[in-house]
């Protein structure tokens, strides 16, 4: 199936996951324009919608499937005859089709919400693969709650589910409850003991309820996983699900690891602003990759040893993910090395002993004040112009 | 050292390593408010500033240590021995003093920051924890970018920096760089191969360039770290610092590790409020377990397995955060079951036939409005009052 067995899929499911988050709600129009984006992006996978959910979403999955041409475009169904006929209808344009359906695999889920046995619950989950399979070629299966599942039954159930044709299986640790080593060896167990696990792509879609559903997507990835699934910013329900750039920017900057997508990284700032206005979820400064600080020096230190040598304290370059540029910015908690790199920059060159009067009466201004301007430094070294006249 | 070998130290430096960050900057009595709240949560250390950078700065340390009792409050520095007076003169009055102080353990960082050699930074690191234990018992070392140091340089360093004095031995992953299992194999390799390595504590520090804070944390606390550094929100030099609020929650749900900490958990979800507006960092809606959406269940699979029970889709119960409650927020993405939980606690008990009507409208509704309100749901019963009146 895989040509390439160091290719990573990406599977964006922001419109999706993310978009029934509460307040992210979007016009149909508004998903088509994200929809484009995300084929420029270059994923391999848009999961467009739950088709079975609403009409206006049954519309999207239509609108998306003619809007985009080289990613595969998925919907959603339960593993329900109905669902699966809304999904089969609304991606009859679509020219890479693909159904997602699934079903829980946790015990708790079973018991407590499907009132069922695993034994039921794996007919279920072979007749729901089988019956799409009459429609569309390319099946992919979701084991919900699959972290917390005992790991004999979830191979059991994954075996099943590509004898049953699932091209693709999702082994979501849906309440983001795994540590990192726990979700490696799950997939693990899989890649090692499932006996027809060659037939398909093993997925990882994690939620971020502790915090790690990053390291969990690339533990996932470093056992023998070949599909992420994933939203820009990490948004989704609840805590979120993992967050794209973060995982292929880890697969960018670790080489070590011999993975790659297909994404054109230089895109990620520019999307996820637009993501984030379109869906009014705001990006926290301090989020990975794609926060406004990501990329601000602002210690002393630190600046210090940016300006001998970016690297010190750089290990992305801010271009490769479309960032404007790395800044300096001058607080109370910056070093002369700073200050001089920005009085250099507007053109007055201090000498040392200069350099330390005015960075003692920088200090005093920077200790009352959030944030140094340039009318600030200039007012810094005012003495020096009088002087010049 | 350590009395309780599963006990694992927080050390807060939401006042040092997030108060640098560009529009963070706090007056002292601000500082001194969120200082006492941190006592209040039950940390271990406050690292109050960097003494030696400002004026303002050293005294927020000095009026900081006057403010708490119970915590240990530290100071940073570089290895200068001016940093170090600095801080001895701020900590006076500090009940259980700690300096911080240390260097840079890369490669880089020594050739490209320092132009120095291993043997002289070495040298220098050594004199730096012996001149600061001449005035203060508890001496933390930190091997600045350890996270790209060579490993048995690295061990020479702890070693020697131990044997000098040093109580606790910091790892910073200062640029984010590490995978989760590259970092816990630095942890464990420090614990195996230094051989006065049970004289200290080892800390871990990790910056979230690649979203991998929190599992790296983690991952060094399995291998052997009893020290956890971090900022509540995770706010920090650009992408941030690790989020105690993640690291502490993950210790409580994965009880199986076997570590615990000191600190009460009800109260992060307000500290988390009142660090964000007090230094103007917003939280992102879907950061875990402060997040305004963490604990929100919108699309309708998971509410109504969350209305079943709500362990389906729940392993952090809201209240052990302080967080106010979960939510079944409904949009086009609700099925029935959260219709009727919300029409039921308006009074409107609907039969199976009447709800599948009342359903479709709510679709209708809800595909074109963001929220559905409590006036909306009443609108769609309003049949109901004509009737019953």
């Amino acid at each position: 199936m895989l040509h390439d067995p160091n290719r990573v899929y990406v599977f964006d499911t922001t419109l999706r996951d993310g978009e029934q988050v509460p307040g992210c709600q979007l016009t149909t129009p508004e998903k088509i324009e994200i929809a484009r984006e995300l084929e420029a992006l270059g994923v391999d996978i848009i999961e467009a919608g739950f088709p079975a959910s609403s009409p206006g979403d049954f519309q999207s999955v239509v609108e998306i499937a003619k809007a985009v041409t080289n990613p595969t475009v998925c919907a959603l169904t339960r593993a329900h005859k109905g669902d699966i006929d809304a999904a089969v209808e609304a991606l009859k344009y679509a020219k890479r089709p693909r159904i997602h359906t699934g079903i829980g695999s946790s015990d708790m889920h079973i018991k407590t919400k499907f009132n069922s046995t695993r034994e039921e619950i794996l007919e279920r989950a072979v007749e729901a693969v089988k019956y799409a399979k009459k429609s569309v070629e390319d099946i992919e299966f979701y084991a919900e709650d699959a972290g917390r599942a005992d790991i004999e039954y979830l191979a059991k159930m994954v075996e099943a589910v590509i004898g049953a044709g699932a091209t693709v299986v999702n082994i979501p640790d849906t309440n983001g409850y795994c540590l990192p080593d726990q979700y490696g060896s799950k997939i693990r167990f899989l890649k090692e003991n499932v006996k027809n696990i060659d037939k398909a792509i093993i997925s990882v879609h994690c939620h971020n309820d502790l915090g790690l559903a990053t390291a969990n997507s690339v533990a996932g990835l470093q056992n023998g996983a070949r599909q992420i699934e994933g939203t820009i910013n990490g948004i989704g329900e609840r805590a979120g699900n993992t967050s794209i750039e973060e995982v292929v920017m880890i697969l960018k900057t670790h080489q070590s690891l011999g993975l790659h997508t297909n994404i054109n990284t230089q895109s990620f700032y520019e999307l996820s602003r637009m993501i984030s206005t379109q869906m009014r979820m705001p990006v926290q400064p301090n989020k990975a990759i794609v926060g406004s600080n990501a990329f601000a020096h602002s210690s002393g230190i630190h600046q210090d040893g940016f300006l001998k040598n970016r690297e010190n304290y750089e290990i992305i370059r801010p271009e490769d993910v479309g960032f404007p540029s790395a800044t300096i910015v001058l607080t109370a908690r910056s070093g002369r090395h700073a200050l001089k790199y920005h009085l250099d920059r507007l053109g007055h060159v201090l000498g040392k002993e200069e350099l330390a009067t005015v960075y003692q009466n920088f200090l005093k201004l920077a200790d009352n004040k959030l944030d140094i301007n340039d009318t600030d430094l200039l007012s810094l070294v005012a003495h020096r112009l009088v002087k010049q006249s």
